[in-house]
């Protein structure tokens, strides 16, 4: 898990306070075991707090069983878009935020960090392949197996790692969090143009749920130091139909400092409102 | 602590989907010392997640108190007829389930698996003694300890095993779960025949709660793989006054394959109502 | 974490039962990471269950960072006074209850051992520095942040100890729990006149919460078995205007016996309605 605080400032005319301070503390619990035969079987639940609540929660479990690069997941299961290694690249700072491009990708089910959310029947299937450099992931998310003729979330995941220096991904989601007709798909590459720098360009499709067509441009550049890390992005929103952006063009750019188990993190970014926001915090694995 | 998934399947003429898939994760957070003096303390409280639940559960905390075949246990404790060793024998599969048998042996309190469900009062004392092949239990719990004159369950367990060959179990329950006048009582024996296979005669009275009486005839047996352990039972149910059968008889026939840490298991059963259910899941601990 | 379980004595005349069983366990769940650099991350949440609780509870999480002795906690923090280690020292018995003074020293944040009951947006900061025999601690609370002009409540809390024979403690808290003009103050000294003796004095005015001004005198001494802890205070109560006591002093005697890993303890006391309470149990810790 990790443990993750800072402060977080929201341009807002209207908000009594702009500045707050957001924490959050995550842990997951695991635990599997493996047959005389080699197959892996696993489960794991976690527990989080977030500011502005009153408790710490624990969510619905997942299990698995995996075996030979094979695995299957059942339950509060991992989906095939929130896997994607790329659909979250452009986020920036300790607090990994992205207004212009994260902010966009549109609605669909994720490995539920909390609680199911008013859906105790909801229950998800994935398979996931690895070979190689190709990591292969397909999910369905059906929100209540209690009734018939549900329209089932069902996604798909599909990457590709050239030589360790290209990264592709492409994601499709149909009926979106299961509502009929609404897909989504992102697409995704990023290159390493030198062993300290990359870029990369990412493009979702979420004009079904009315966040338009996002495209965005990213890197990120590591100082000599080898422990300073400058990131940035530029996204540029075609709005769906009845959909006014301030502006089309939102941007960010960050900084994280290693510190070796933790990191000191900071960002800027520009919305479509042309409204501001920063943060700046800390962040630690354990 | 461990985790279950599979499908079950209920023949229900009415209802929208037979068959679901049935998941859970359990995991018991146990913490114990020792004093100098070798008397143990120690404390259990359990997190759990099912299928049809949107979150986590932590149920409430048993404390207990150990040295020299005598144990004493202070709140959520278990109970004299839970703790039976051959009253949940019959049931098969990977679920674990008895629909002639275990679903007719009444209703009394046991370990809350999740909450005390509406009686936050409830305080459980229970003491356990076992000395060689004996094994002995009395529980008592009452469901609000901040009112006078409550009916108090009482539960009381006697097991011995002879030359790991012969189990002999007995239990009464008096005032099930709080309720003046409704007693239960069990008692089982089971013999291994040869060293891959047993059989067993169980017998339940609990017609003060209107599941009548009823006697199962079970048994299993270990291929010679020493990995696949074939499992069945026939039941005869005598129906309580004003109660109905179907029909008296319900049976089952199930499987398991032992995986080496995990196990694969099915199941086929006929309950009184002449419906048939099913089940195919694989369960493994940690 | 510990658990603890025995039975509490009130007298009360009017009551339907005067004598119940409690008990408690609690687990803290604590996570760390160091940098390369020594500076140490980490983060800290509880699971508790009390006797009278459905199930077990989850609290709010604590994030710290801790560097050459100073350390920084946001979130659900440790507070100046909650922080002192004389306040709490006229306890006695395994359930560590001082109905004489503890109960008279006010109401003030603390670390929410459970939830922040009503107030999500509660968010806290704390600053601790420990230089050789000195500590000192100061504490913010917000009770919701997202509001602007809250009134926080403010705690300084400053210890001294002398030659490892004499401890200073003295806390202030202002604007106690964020209600305006609310202060508390609390002084103490306590003295260890033998190897196996100490005396101590402690004085709080909780004036401004109707609870006056109470001083306490209390000693303890460990018999010649270096096992068996005599313990005992007597307090004095001047009551806020308008409040009027049965008798303005409190006092009890507990002693606990040192298992080894666990201790027995007891105790009986009067309080200033002049009721008795008595409590006998046992507190391991884990």
């Amino acid at each position: 898990g990790y443990g993750r605080t800072g402060i977080i400032y929201y341009e807002d005319p209207i908000a009594d306070k702009e500045t707050q301070v957001v924490s959050r503390l995550r842990m997951n619990i695991d635990a599997s075991t493996e047959t005389d035969a080699g197959v892996e079987f696993g489960a794991r639940f976690r527990l989080q707090w977030d500011q502005g609540e009153e408790d710490t929660h624990a969510n619905p479990g997942k299990l698995w069983i995996s075996a030979q690069g094979l695995t299957v997941e059942i339950g509060n299961v991992d989906t095939a878009m929130d896997s994607s290694s790329l659909i979250y690249a452009t986020e920036l700072g300790a607090f990994d935020r992205s207004v212009g491009f994260s902010a966009m990708v549109g609605d669909y089910y994720a490995y539920a960090a909390k609680s199911y959310g008013g859906e105790p029947d909801r229950v998800g299937v994935a398979v996931a392949y690895s070979f190689g450099d190709l990591n292969l992931r397909a999910s369905v998310v059906n929100y209540d197996q209690t009734i018939d003729g549900t329209d089932k979330e069902i996604g798909l995941l599909a990457e590709y790692t050239w030589e360790d220096r290209l990264e592709l991904s492409a994601a499709y989601t149909k009926n979106a969090e299961g509502y009929d007709g609404e897909d989504l798909f992102f697409v995704g590459a990023r290159y390493a143009v030198m062993d300290n720098a990359r870029v990369g360009l990412n493009y979702v499709d979420a004009d079904d749920q009315s966040y338009g067509k996002t495209v965005a441009l990213y890197g990120d550049y590591t100082l000599a130091d080898g422990l300073t890390n400058i990131e940035a992005y530029v996204a540029n929103n075609d709005p769906s139909t009845g959909v006014t952006n301030v502006t089309d063009t939102a941007f960010g750019i960050g900084v994280n400092y290693d510190l070796g188990g933790a990191r000191l993190g900071a960002s800027v970014q520009r919305d479509y409102d042309k409204l501001v926001t920063a943060d700046m915090g800390v962040r630690f694995n354990f």
